[in-house]
């Protein structure tokens, strides 16, 4: 039936993903007064009574957000959690129910799934998170996950991304682009053993990295921290898909500019020396990597000295007025535009 | 990796999806006082004050679901909503938000996914429910959809599976076995044509049958229409499976037995006539053809009165002690014991 049309065909790459979201749900109109805010941010917020609840969902898929060559089933079902709760963190939220839905196919027999499952389960019990339900299917081809995480905030502590305004610090949790390189330690090792598989895996050197990817923590204790510290962001999001990518919809949804400071990046010694060995730029790595699962978000500036000296935060820039555009400042005081696949190497 | 270890295998078809579910959630214990209800019924329910909230989710996979060669995509992104939206009807709640993930390959042009979206929409604005969140992903096969349905109820309007006592009557909304047979003449069709491309499919006779199966509704009516009797079910569920496997779901969760008498099931005239042109035994399709996506549950005898003379429901039986177990009494007085595959026809 779809192979019989031919008329007009526009082709989903060109749009890309985002471009692709806002298409389909430009003309949605919320008419419960439940629904405080609907696509568009890392949750959904809904508002029953005093509290308002938080939802958010992902879908991961083998052969496109997991290789099961080196992801590990029990570490997958653990990462699979943590990208969702992720997101109701990254809404100052508490994480509080999870479903899990689940397509197999059927190469996979019981024990992988209970592997899974495992992962799963520990991602609940460490995280003070109900599975509460959820759905599982046959696949015809592969594995596929859907889960989605509902969690809870009072509704003066949300945080959106439409908050950030000029002079605001830029603010980034823990460090950033291992997850990345751990996926090229991977990738190498997985090339290595094809080629002999008699060959014992060399992982020592990169064992944060490496866990980075393959086990990472969603930061539950930012929201926390951050009420100790008494400190509301302006605005926060997670960090996914890179920090560049993060950092503009953070501008564009609040309609302002910034400067990331390129010497101000927290990374870790071993994303350093792993940049080195595998000759990639570790700036380039830190802005596209992805899947830090750190929290990137903005303060007013009246709030530095209560953050300054904490460990778990870094300051990595400003926000600026919107005509300023969204830009990277090097070592060398140039200035970069930021792009979402990273950033324009032209310089200005 | 998976590949590699042999030991012990169990495999999942032994298990079936239920015993699946059962087997991989049954250590799961619920800590958030808002949990109220997990994993095991049409819905969670979640209390935040004074509204409980009701979240279901279901995930749809092509070739397994769904045959897109004559299920046309809007209808699709429809009745993808209406299986969510009905598993909250099932609790007698009211539905108000939807997420919806979607992974596609790269054989669908954005027009594809648009018409999907319209059916999406079109559900979304007839039962006047939000849509709030998502994800989308490139598939590396097919096409699936993962939806999740959030709706309120309050608290002593919540309807569970396991509240069926002896001497309940059960009752059935609307008709059964339709869309089963819409299936089978859409599938004949589909191998006429795969035969001739040229024959023009012959559907006048089936209207209602395809239509049961292509474009189902939810029964958004029914927690109403109860509300108006002045009734509340003492258990209830959505066919989903088919009569026989919903029916075991709330006896099993109820501690109960049943009759259902075969001579009270509420049947379309299409049914009957297409039953005999396909020569399959209506019973048997109205036990287990599913889908159909009507509401079953059970009353108190006390209700009759109200329920007696409604267009919109039919008693199809009584619930028993537990000992006498489940089963169908035929139009001839015999009595056969209920399997979630229809029924053993084994007399007794």
């Amino acid at each position: 039936m779809l192979e019989d049309k031919n008329e007009q065909r526009t082709s989903l790459a060109e749009l890309g993903e985002f471009g692709l979201i806002k298409h389909l749900t430009d003309q949605v109109k919320l008419t419960h007064k439940s629904s405080i805010k609907g696509v568009g941010d890392d949750a959904a917020v809904l508002e029953f009574k005093n509290k308002q609840i938080l939802v958010t969902t992902d879908l991961l898929i083998e052969g496109v957000h997991f290789d099961l060559s080196y992801m590990p089933l029990k570490h997958l079902g653990y990462k699979a959690v943590m990208v969702n709760l992720s997101d109701v963190y990254a809404m100052n939220g508490k994480a509080t129910q999870i479903t899990v839905s689940l397509a197999v196919s059927n190469r996979f027999p019981l024990e992988a799934i209970e592997e899974l499952y495992a992962g799963i389960h520990l991602a609940c019990k460490t995280y003070n998170v109900d599975l509460i339900g959820g759905d599982t299917s046959s696949s015809t081809k592969g594995l596929l996950l859907s889960i989605t995480a509902i969690g809870e905030a009072n509704k003066e502590d949300i945080v959106y991304r439409n908050g950030a305004k000029p002079n605001d610090l830029i603010v980034v949790t823990g460090d950033l682009g291992a997850a990345y390189l751990g996926l090229q330690v991977l990738e190498r090792e997985k090339q290595v053993f094809q080629a002999n598989p008699n060959a014992q895996p060399e992982l020592d050197n990169y064992t944060y990295l490496v866990e980075r990817q393959l086990k990472p923590e969603a930061r539950k204790d930012i929201p926390n921290l951050l009420k100790e510290l008494d400190v509301k962001p302006t605005s926060m999001i997670d960090i996914s898909d890179g920090l560049s990518s993060e950092i503009i919809h953070i501008c564009s949804q609040s309609e302002v500019g910034c400067n990331l400071f390129e010497d101000k990046f927290p990374l870790d010694p071993q994303v350093i020396s792993t940049c080195e060995e595998f000759k990639l730029d570790s700036t380039t790595v830190a802005l596209s990597g992805g899947e830090d699962y750190e929290l990137l978000f903005t303060v007013d500036t009246a709030d530095y000295p209560k953050i300054k000296a904490n460990p778990h935060l870094t300051v990595i820039g400003h926000i600026t007025e919107k005509d300023e555009g969204m830009n990277l400042i090097t070592r060398g005081n140039q200035k970069i535009e930021l792009t979402a696949q990273g950033w324009n190497a032209m310089l200005k």
